[in-house]
């Protein structure tokens, strides 16, 4: 037996405004693309999408630089109000050379400004990440829920990028109704060796697949559905992925 | 139009040995499924099954441990002839803490025991990496173009840990006839703003994709096939990925 998973990306999805249901709007596109949500199916929403939703799509020019804006901005030649808000998002910088700013974000994220993003959002306006992407998954979750009577698992992703590796990756910065991490220590191999260290983050390989699919939000299709994958439902969210500072070896 | 993908998980793979032909396995195993091998399939396969067939696996008293051996033995707890080989594999050791040895690999990997596993190889043995990743998937995808007559990519993926984050996830460690970043700079986003730093790592997407299937070598699916997926067609290898030192803000 093999065993077979899709990913199948949802077109069709409107230009989000604040305010919007993600989760009606993400079952009106599934089922005008003629396709049903079914029971265990993993639905990926980009993060840029959720932002929109929420509320959490600026004007660079709210963003008043402080001096220590301004001082970073001389440094890495980013606009300062963008500094700014890469500041307001950040409890640390992690590292700057060049025009890189690497913050950890107050979801314990580490990634390059803070996911405080220009691209996708139009001309003098500035996307932050949720507040919460665990809670805007869980409510993504509810919705669609309510609307079909489906029990789904919801992923929010954003593209990274990591150290020692070039290229970024989508991974899973919320989740709800899966496990994010599968815990394989215990198991055994293939010659009853027990596993040492076999712990899969299953929703970052699960944001990953997505994108194949995703192609990016500038064509439009920042929502995914994986179906036929079997994974454990749980109420931990993505913050579970974050790996706490005294455990990390690089920061 | 939805864009859509599967991601088919190959079972049925003998014990691997040393000398076998991984090509002709892998035809034989999916004709065996009842599928058939299509022009622009992904094929995946884990690392363990190659390092068996290029006979990278020892006895663990093949390596006689040096004195800086005995010494990260008695720091870490490790066998020392396992940190024997961790050694011999590595150019230079990253990190090192409680039980974890982090190394640079020859290959550039930045990993876990420079890759040298003792799992799924059998007791009193050890797996290391393959010497050459890229050579290997270019080999299994000629081996599958001559049975075949068909085009495929060939990814050679591993599980590996990453800072900031906890569990691992597949990512790709050599390949052949993918390239393997996908490189979208200067391309504009929705609302025409030329899109920053945009080098998506598909490769590793890809291999986080397959491990969805894979479910680990102890289930004995080391092999995955993504169909659907449209990529586009290089000789670079996996190389090109590992970031050089100068360009990393990690190390």
């Amino acid at each position: 037996m093999n065993k077979r998973l899709e990913v199948i990306g949802i077109s069709g999805i409107p230009v989000i405004k604040p305010g919007d249901s993600l989760g009606k709007i993400i079952v009106d596109a599934v089922t005008k693309s003629g396709l049903t949500i079914e029971d265990r199916d993993v639905i990926l929403v980009t993060q840029v999408v959720v932002s929109k939703a929420e509320g959490r799509v600026y004007r660079l020019s709210d963003f008043k630089p402080s001096q220590e804006a301004l001082r970073i901005s001389a440094i890495t030649g980013k606009d300062p109000r963008h500094v700014e808000a890469i500041l307001q998002e950040a409890v640390r910088i992690v590292r700057m050379r060049g025009e890189v700013i690497i913050t950890e974000t107050r979801h314990g994220l580490i990634c390059a400004n803070s996911g405080v993003d220009l691209s996708n959002v139009g001309e003098g306006m500035v996307a932050l990440l949720p507040v919460d992407p665990d809670r805007s998954a869980e409510n993504i979750r509810r919705e669609i829920g309510t609307l079909t009577g489906k029990k789904v698992a919801v992923i929010i992703t954003d593209s990274h990028g990591r150290p020692f590796r070039r290229g970024a990756v989508n991974i899973a910065i919320g989740c709800s109704g899966i496990e994010p991490i599968w815990d394989r220590r215990g198991e055994r191999d293939l010659y009853g060796r027990t596993l040492r260290s076999k712990q899969i983050c299953i929703a970052d390989e699960l944001a990953s697949a997505a994108e194949l699919v995703m192609g990016q939000a500038d064509e439009g299709v920042p929502v995914a559905i994986i179906r036929g994958y079997s994974y454990r439902v749980s109420e931990d969210g993505a913050r579970k992925i974050v790996r706490p500072a005294e455990e990390d070896l690089f920061r």
